[in-house]
């Protein structure tokens, strides 16, 4: 099983040689071309933004017109899929605002014990809320574009490139469906259309400096990577979320499965370095959208929201170069016999996940 | 003499009834309707960014033609202004990214002693760098929004409206030309279209809680106020920079004067709590642009940089309320006997400015 076929059907933005980009459903190892197969004019353009506009109802009712198209009238429909070997991929959401959470307790555990070594690894605040932070939306890239190792201020009166370079391998939602100032958005499933992998790019030195009182600012606005595919939550395996304790406060209390079940891969050069379990995740997504507009932010079509770096309890299940060298401390050995802290020049890093019979679109990027 | 002349002419967004909103010029009280007047469709929009991305040479000759036709021809420009009282002022700038700076001294150093009493008052990175972080675009609003207080999690385990909900007064920055990723950008004036009024809303009781490690996030993200008019950077008083020891490095060298001279008074209710000089801030917007993309960050058109609260020296030049009532401490006495420590239910805070001859758009917003 490809993992891309009729149960799964991620939505992207592609091009072919000469022609504006528009917005297909890949199945198999082709691109559907919906503008062209379903005659429908919000298909035709450079992002999915507009479809993603029309809600839950138009999400659930075009899915289910392409599978049983696909199901029943392959003939009528095949004229319109295009082999992928055909197509460029492009950034598949025009990204309103980019927010990072920090939803794992085994990320924020190994991050504790990193820098704080002899205290409580956990802040006072991180069993109550999921922590959060604005990153920058314009650096947002898809897969496959070159991430220039940043240059930046490393400590006092010391500039320079970057000597710790890392992922941090992260799930994001992509929101569809807006909600005003002033009042908390409705249920999940009313506002997130899907779910794309996300490599949120570090420079551990730089983010090490300057990141008191404010947080994290340069140290991550060079480049965001997501997927070129975004997987509906209609085609994602739902698990129960981790247990929670404390028992959150009443606007983050789940009333719905929003665990995701889905098992990351990491690979440096081609080699599994990690296998992140998301479903080891502390804080799940609903818990997440509530958190972010219970002030009453409003929400806009093409918010993305990401989990934070998934890692899972064991050793090999870090989602980060910090947390797999131990910043540094503990090189990861290469089965070539080289060892590793943090990226060199020239490493390709991709992040590749599968949940239940379905691949979600890997998400890769080399550092040059 | 009124700050609204022709040695000013501020650009904004405006509508009449049963019009769509298009791009005008204040002059004294009216607005040009700027696609009338000058036949360019760019004008015809309902944000500045068309005209921004233009870029500098277009922003001066445009500048230089309507003051030739208000100088010389005022007649035939006169059908075109359209008296304030008829227009309804819309956000101006259709915003990008959003970041905030804290490039007051007076402002981080009066911010580290209500915090850290016991302790040095500035973080050792911050005569280094202009520390900074983004906030959300998306609730970024114009000045006459109702700014609704918000709720959040104030402490482990309690939930309820702010009651500690502040202003901070500042000044935007509005990028006009964008800049490609992977390098930094050029001189600030080829990127910086203007500048605009800015209140930047905090919640000083949920931003306490949830702001570490990863910074402010809703303490901050329901709202942030900008004025209806930005003024071009070519209608701003020049001066030197406020001395920088540490000489700063090399990328953050200071050019040319971007030190400016503005005179800023925050109102609470029509009365004047604080006169801030915008003159003493330690880092200039230069020096803002430079930081924020030497890591090779991407500059978009309808990019907003904030200064971050202007406070002066002396308390009553101090930008927040935080400062004003030393974080509820000392609270503030008002004309009509009453004392203040953070907003009410009610309160109307009114942000204005002049520099040299011209009065800057206000910004203001009632709290409900």
């Amino acid at each position: 099983m490809s993992g891309w076929g009729i149960d799964h059907l991620p939505y992207g933005v592609f091009s072919r040689a000469g022609e504006p980009p528009r917005v297909g459903v890949r199945y198999e190892d082709n691109v559907l071309d919906l503008a062209s197969a379903l005659h429908d004019e919000v298909f035709a353009t450079g992002s999915l933004n507009a479809f993603l506009a029309r809600g839950r109802t138009a999400w659930h009712d075009t899915r289910r017109l392409i599978r049983n198209k696909l199901a029943t009238d392959f003939g009528v429909v095949e004229p319109h899929l295009i082999p992928l070997a055909q197509v460029v991929l492009h950034l598949p959401v025009e990204v309103a605002d980019y927010v990072d959470f920090y939803a794992s307790l085994d990320h924020a555990t190994n991050m504790g014990r990193i820098f704080r070594p002899n205290a409580e690894p956990l802040l006072p605040n991180w069993r109550h809320l999921p922590v959060g932070y604005h990153g920058r939306a314009g650096t947002v890239v898809v897969s496959g574009t070159p991430v220039r190792r940043p240059s930046g201020q490393l400590g006092a009166g010391v500039f320079g490139p970057s000597a710790k370079l890392d992922i941090e391998a992260e799930l994001g939602y992509v929101v569809g469906v807006p909600s005003p100032l002033g009042s908390p958005a409705g249920p999940f499933e009313e506002h997130v259309f899907g779910v794309t992998l996300l490599n949120d790019w570090s420079a551990r030195d730089i983010q090490g400096w300057e990141a008191q009182p404010l947080g994290p600012f340069l140290g991550k606005s060079f480049a965001t990577s997501v997927s070129p595919w975004v997987t509906p939550l209609e085609a994602l395996p739902r698990v129960p979320g981790r247990p929670q304790d404390p028992e959150p406060l009443g606007y983050l209390r789940r009333t719905a499965d929003w665990g995701l079940d889905i098992s990351v891969e990491v690979r440096l050069n081609g080699e599994v370095v990690s296998r992140p379990p998301y479903r080891s995740m502390y804080w799940t997504p609903d818990q997440m959208l509530a958190h972010l507009t219970v002030n009453g932010a409003a929400l806009r079509t093409g918010d993305l929201f990401a989990s934070g770096t998934i890692s899972g309890p064991a050793r090999e299940e870090r989602g980060s170069f910090m947390e797999l060298s131990w910043n540094g401390t503990e090189p990861l050995k290469l089965a070539d016999g080289s060892v590793r802290t943090f990226l060199e020049d020239g490493d390709t890093v991709t992040i590749s996940a599968t949940a239940g019979g379905i691949t979600l679109g890997e998400v890769s990027g080399s550092v040059g």
